[in-house]
């Protein structure tokens, strides 16, 4: 019998015209072009309907330059992933991810962050993704399903021991094994609560956000988020108009993307406070565990928080035990994989820190879905106190796009990680020879319709 | 008359078989193979001699795989740099450094850390390098003599006003003015204290550590450094015949290069006490402030230290804020270049915190002799109580390689930044083409004789 083996490892740079939108500006990406650096990982297992039914998919988001220079450090990892047993990846899945992140001279380009460690969760989360589809289940079910034990082995606990070992893991993860079963009928009988960002972004007029947010919770979504941080008074203006428009009762966050120091974000923050503001969202530099702490302190009682540009478990470890932040957001696609997710969730429940996962972009909620499910069910056993972001966006791209329904997620049953890609997006959007992109250099600055 | 541009934006992966000889091992780098991702930019000044003589020349360095990866993010940055006038680069480090550090779709891909980060820190030392051979004058000098206000200028004070505002950063640099051109013909005099690695790589034996611990002695140097932690008995062992080889006179630095956990460090560095280690340097995770702080707090009096991956000054400001180190070292070719660097130095400087800079590997010591050079004359004027690390190896592929004298590195009198290689040693030991590559993949594991 044949042994199944990963005989590829493909990359593409895609990418989706954005920037001529403006959807996705805030006070420091002013022009995104929403991208993906694509990997497919390809098995010669006998394939169903004319599929790889095992193919493995994952992908690094980014916002247009240097994507190419993302799919390079995708590309970097194929001796690695190419010539391996299927059964050997996906049956440690621990050991994998050790192997990619651990490696010496990858490890020299970080370590653990930045384009390399994009790269490697990439890849990580395409093994997670022929894992759940080799079991037949979508990922956040596969996680759910594994034992206490087989979550932690998937776990470097590497630099964490200071704030939670392996037994803490441990305990954690039994102490949410009673409940997993009526947890996973309760998550697909009712779906997870998302929030959107949608009316939120710094290029819209005045009545295009008031509209957007009246659009966002007669849609059912109890959380809005708008961005703020080019113009206090603006900021003052635009969430006095956006709390007018969802009434008191709906929560109203906002997101200054890294864009202040320190003292300029406490003195900014102040000039909100009437607003009854949900949490601001990266005040300052994500690297900055202090600046955060200092600035809670300062804005206090207003919730701070950071985390989709935090670039791995030891930043994460840092601004819990400072007390600099009172949730956080997680994101798929930027640190070392689901395994560095689940370690992250994990330091979160310790500490009792709500998680606000972070979405939009490229397939980021497609993937985020998972995580926060699967912490819902077999980690924290929260979820009506917390809510993965949504964007409406790019989602037609996606062989699985997210389903949301009355403001929640659905719990989506297809086996995988749902990033797979439509092969025509893929081929049409491919930057510079794919077909969108080579109309947008013929100066037709309008692309053409996408695909689904 | 012909305005001198930026013609060109060149780069090359040049990779130097030393894994072969386990040189550079240590406790999470056991078989480095040291490398650039070397950048040169060309102008069409007329040529002398043959030469584009005020071409600029830098590097990121890596330890192998990956290293096209790194030459990949370099490319990226070509639109920003060809084209440009040489003057406008030159007569405005900072803004030329504000807009690669700050462009927002680069910035995703960190930000200020990782390969992207390396790729414009490479680049940003490359335009440094011009305006001293523009100037006719070596780099430290050239930063010397700079005017305090134009020092200021060059870099970027975002995120560091909570630790260091500009008006601070003035008083510091125009405290160091009177005594300038007293502290050039002092370091033109005595140079500037080094210390030695060489005898202290995991690889080598105990009768070779001893011999090249004494050898060090005898050259003059008054710091060696051992590397650590694989196991303690056999650290505990090396250190004693280090101590014993070198008498009690000469300091002895250790070097864990991230190996451990909080508490394990502790406990694995009181094992060392008897010892009177100089410092122990990077016994974590270079991105855990708090754990610095902790180790330092366990091991005291023993002085605790890191910075050659530490990824920006956002760290660096709290390494200082948090009371984390002793000293620190710093890295040319780590973070954003020479203006980044220079906003470290007067962190540094501000709280008080001696500099040991990181070099060895590819052209490092090349490159950070002059940042140390710059800081004695310009910032702290300190050097007698601090050193910058040597490693002699593969300076025969440089230009103008480093000269160390009875312990010391002799300032460089040549204009620019040395980090300018052989022609023919790029040729020879580009990856995979190069022919000492050809040579290796043809089985000949002995590498031919290096060019110089």
């Amino acid at each position: 019998m044949l042994m199944t083996k990963i005989i590829a490892l493909e990359t593409y740079d895609v990418r989706f015209p954005t920037s001529r939108e403006l959807d996705g500006s805030d006070a420091m990406n002013p022009d995104p072009d929403y991208s993906a650096a694509y990997v497919v990982l390809r098995t010669n297992a006998p394939h169903t309907d004319g599929q790889d039914a095992l193919a493995g998919y994952g992908l690094a988001f980014t916002i247009g330059r240097g994507n190419e220079v993302q799919a390079a450090a995708i590309e970097a990892l194929r001796p690695f992933v190419v010539g391996l047993e299927l059964a050997a990846v996906t049956g440690d899945l621990g050991g994998f991810a050790r192997r990619l992140v651990g490696d010496s001279q990858f490890r020299w380009l970080g370590p653990e962050k930045g384009v390399m460690h994009m790269a490697i969760g990439a890849v990580i989360n395409a093994a997670w993704d022929m894992a759940a589809r080799q079991a037949g289940k979508p990922l956040w079910r596969f996680i759910a399903d594994l034992s206490s034990e087989a979550i932690a082995d998937t776990i470097d606990f590497r630099y964490l021991s200071d704030a939670l070992t392996r037994d803490e893991a441990l305990a954690l993860l039994r102490a949410a094994e009673p409940h997993k079963q009526a947890r996973i009928a309760q998550l697909l009988a009712e779906g997870y609560p998302a929030y959107t960002t949608s009316p939120g972004w710094l290029g819209y007029s005045d009545e295009k956000l008031q509209r957007l947010a009246r659009e966002a919770v007669a849609d059912g979504f109890r959380t809005i988020k708008l961005k703020v941080g080019l113009n206090v008074e603006d900021d003052v203006r635009r969430c006095g108009l956006a709390r007018a428009a969802v009434g008191p009762d709906v929560a109203l966050a906002i997101d200054a993307n890294q864009r202040w120091d320190v003292q300029p974000a406490i003195d900014w923050l102040r000039r909100l406070d009437a607003f009854d503001i949900a949490w601001i969202e990266e005040p300052t530099s994500p690297d900055d565990v202090l600046g955060h702490a200092a600035i809670r302190r300062g804005v206090a009682p207003m919730p701070v928080s950071t985390g989709e540009h935090t670039q791995n478990r030891v930043i994460f470890k840092q601004l819990f035990q400072a007390q600099a932040v009172d949730l956080i957001q997680i994101d798929a696609a930027r640190v070392g994989g689901v395994n560095e997710n689940l370690a992250i969730l994990l330091l979160a429940a310790k500490f009792g820190v709500r998680v606000f996962p972070h979405a939009g972009g490229v397939g980021l909620c497609e993937l985020v879905q998972h995580l926060a499910m699967a912490d819902f069910v077999a980690i924290s056993g929260c979820k009506e106190d917390r809510a993965i972001e949504f964007v409406d966006h790019l989602h037609e791209h996606f062989v699985h796009p997210v389903q949301i329904r009355d403001g929640r997620y659905i719990a989506p049953t297809q086996p995988g990680f749902s990033a797979q890609m439509h092969e025509l997006s893929v081929r049409d959007y491919l930057f510079p020879g794919g077909r969108v992109w080579k109309t947008l250099a013929q100066g037709d600055l309008q692309p053409a319709a996408s695909h689904g």
